[in-house]
């Protein structure tokens, strides 16, 4: 008795945690969206390709979340052949894969999109899912800056196809390399080990307070368990002018303080130059940072001639995106609506998408320098922003007709749907018990969300004809009860006999009045 | 020395073996059949709904290809809480879960349809993949043979929807009470576990010759790794006439043969217990294979009543589909085209589809009956059948027009094509070395299929011209070489400028000469 009680033996039906179930409004909703991204990529000279869900876990090396534990945060198991495959992790690393393994068949630049399902180990939180749609575009084999000002002009473009108003969106551009020569800058030139000591430090500031970031950029870190991670060796003064890259500042609030005067045409080299010096004290611009505002200010330039304004494409320095595999320009498409969620609180969206150039990663493959530029938009969370500004239909579509079936022999029945199938209305014949009372049948029919009842008794099958019920007029003759004259009219609108020859041509016709249609 | 080499550091792009990529040629095939799939669900009522890749193993279980190896067959890996996980290995039973989850919210009887990719551990081989697609329609909470009907007709109709002709597909429907039946008329009443042993010896006729499946059905089989696997513990007797399911006979041929005179009328539920008479030499039917034959004439009925001929629906007594969950009607889609593959040969495509009454799976969740019928397609293996008989356009679509670049400043060339983009033509700015010859551009327009290409040099800069060469009429130049006159006038069309806030229009006119569009 003083064990625990055995499992029952019902199972539960749940979902691992982390993982939803989608109905027909969210399936709809995805649909309409992936069709507006699709058509504008496609007129972009985008052509789909798609990888499976499963990579060798060493072709997606370079993306796991933490090198130092390559299995944290990706579903991996050993293949029978002694192998590691994982789950993708994200669109990206199975696209380089697969350019490096179709190369000389594949016209360079390649451009190509995919959408579609990437997996995470990770805690799930609110909002947060280990199974979630991500939407691709990648430019692969263009070296220039041109490519990455498409990507940024297709984000702004697919955010008004989306229904998004100029306005209410922006693409925020960046260079990976600022944040390197930042750090040449302050530290002096950095061997690439001490680069990733410090942007690594940098991406725990969300885990470690302060003083724990201070730790890794001065003499190393040793934490509760004993484990000791070496630091970055910099002295006092060059961690404090590191740590500025997290004050709560750099998220724009703060560097419009600064540059009140400048900000709101923020956007040349020159000015960029000019608040790192402000900023972070810099004196001398290293190589790397003067190639890196050389692109910014490319950037710049192409986006203003091909017609982009600061209202849709800016460049911003608050911009980091992911700190391992970026290696030039970065991009970030923002919704600036302040909206409300379904409780009515304010939600401000922020980051709906984002990429940049990766020009290690397709060489990883072939051993010769492959550039690549890339963009990905979060589908789920675009899906939960345009359902919030209500750019998409979130009502799920009407149901089908429903034909109520009485006794045994259900033959009759069933030809009537197969008559209003045929002439393309949606319709089916009650599948439950046979013996339900009409009263179950039609609750059967409210639930579906049916626009009308079709009901034949013995008495009207002798007769040859079949009773109509409107259900949508049916319901709003609750709302009537007050007024008797217009409720009266109304009931005997709302249930009608015809010939059964006529059923098809009178639902036809009580669609059209109450504006039913399926798509 | 005597050491392996090491792995090069060049990592080696390959998928794991069973896994595929997808062209843009497929992919718009998929989409194209998966429309018109959707089509007819939605007309028969059915509703989307969407699980995801992951479930707990356990929710699995009965769908497991092998009870006694549960982790065989799918991929499986243990969460951190140490619960076990698993990739569905089908649809149904993620459904199955999902109704028991959300059993008061869903109307009953409860039709949805969902399509996406299921996986499974198993060897690759040719055409057989570890990771393919599904598109299943069920419908739960429905007890009578009205529901397996209508799946049967559903999936009739669906096959002409995809183009594929009267005749040239038909639906076969059996009942699995049938097997069952057969077991207990030859066998005597037996248990569940003895049906099971029986069943599962049966299963294995693909693996075993046939005196090992003759042990499972006798005293047992002791295989070479010394294990031993109980048998039946049939007689002689009965194991021959069980041996008859095996026959190579069972599979339409022998039944034929056996039936001459009455096979193509071979749908009532009397003549099928005379074939079960003749062939098991079942003189005396148990109420379980009397209510098997009940249900066969109610679905015979069925058909025909709707107006679903023996040209569409037929009872066949050679539908088993799968052994362990179904319990009553089952029913198989089968093309009946003799076809050839790419390369002449004859091929004949059998089944693209099935399914059958589950009545057991829900209720493992809800510890009450819920009876539940589903038919699944497997949509790569349909596929391939309607793209070998012409019904899916595998060409792929037409290219991008492509802006060629001379010189550095590519301001002007990605105004033109934003401006050609806004009218809708789908198009690309060159994006490869800017520094390429314009042979080298031009080859690169060739490989992406462009109808034209616009072309730009210093010279017509300045004049504000534009030239646009036309790649359709080019290629077709080839082969007019030998009459002079001709060729040299078509090269003049070929090839021509204009201004350059013409050249939207003037590419609109050529893409609608060469009948060019994009979907």
């Amino acid at each position: 008795m003083a064990e625990k009680p055995k499992k029952p033996s019902k199972l539960r039906a749940r979902l691992p945690r982390g993982l939803a179930d989608r109905g027909p409004a969210e399936i709809a909703a995805t649909r309409a969206m992936v069709e507006k991204i699709r058509e504008v990529y496609e007129r972009y000279g985008f052509e789909p390709v798609e990888t499976p869900a499963f990579e060798y876990t060493d072709a997606l090396g370079k993306f796991l979340p933490d090198q130092d534990r390559p299995n944290e945060g990706v579903f991996s198991l050993q293949d029978d052949d002694e192998q590691w495959i994982s789950l993708r992790y994200d669109l990206t690393a199975p696209l380089a894969r697969y350019v490096a393994e179709n190369f000389d068949a594949l016209p360079k630049p390649y451009r190509s999109y995919r959408f579609g399902w990437v997996f995470r180990n990770e805690k799930p939180g609110p909002g947060r899912f280990r199974q979630f749609m991500q939407f691709d575009a990648d430019t692969v084999g263009a070296p220039t800056a041109a490519a990455d000002a498409e990507m940024c002009m297709m984000a702004a473009d697919t955010m008004e196809a989306l229904g998004i108003p100029r306005g209410s969106y922006v693409v925020k551009v960046n260079n990976r390399k600022i944040f390197d020569g930042i750090i040449d800058s302050i530290a002096g030139d950095s061997s690439p080990m001490r680069r990733l000591i410090i942007l690594r430090a940098i991406d725990k500031a969300d885990k470690f307070p302060p003083n724990e970031i201070r730790k890794l950029l001065g003499q190393g870190r040793l934490d509760e368990s004993g484990d000791f991670t070496a630091g970055a060796l910099l002295d006092p003064d060059q961690i404090e002018r590191i740590m500025r890259l997290l004050a709560p500042a750099w998220p724009i609030e703060r560097l419009v303080s600064f540059h009140s005067r400048h900000f709101s045409r923020f956007h040349t080299a020159r000015k960029y130059a000019h608040f790192l010096m402000e900023f972070f004290g810099i004196r001398s611009f290293s190589p790397l940072l003067l190639g890196a505002l050389d692109e910014i200010e490319q950037l710049h330039q192409l986006f203003r001639q091909a017609g982009y304004d600061e209202d849709r494409i800016r460049i911003d320095p608050s911009v980091v995106r992911g700190l391992e595999y970026y290696t030039g320009p970065v991009y970030e498409v923002e919704l600036l609506l302040d909206t409300k969620d379904e409780k009515g609180r304010p939600v401000r969206f922020g980051s709906v998408g984002g990429g940049g150039r990766y020009d290690g990663l397709v060489s990883r493959f072939r051993g010769e320098p492959v550039p690549a530029t890339g963009f990905s938009i979060g589908v789920s969370r675009l899906q939960a922003a345009l359902t919030l500004i209500g750019q998409l239909d979130n009502k799920p579509q009407p149901g089908p007709v429903v034909v109520t079936v009485f006794g045994g022999d259900i033959a009759g029945y069933q030809k009537m749907v197969a008559t209003l199938r045929s002439a393309g209305i949606r319709a089916e014949l009650y599948l439950g018990n046979p013996k339900h009372s009409l009263g179950q049948q039609m609750k059967y029919a409210d639930k579906r969300n049916s626009p009308c009842a079709v009901i034949q008794g013995s008495d009207e099958k002798q007769q040859g004809i079949v009773q109509i019920k409107d259900l949508i007029l049916g319901a709003e003759l609750a709302s009537l009860e007050k007024d008797r004259d217009e409720y009266l009219k109304k009931q005997a609108e709302a249930q009608f006999s015809c010939k059964e020859d006529e059923l098809v041509a009178k639902v036809q016709e009580l669609l059209q009045r109450r504006g039913v249609s399926w798509n």
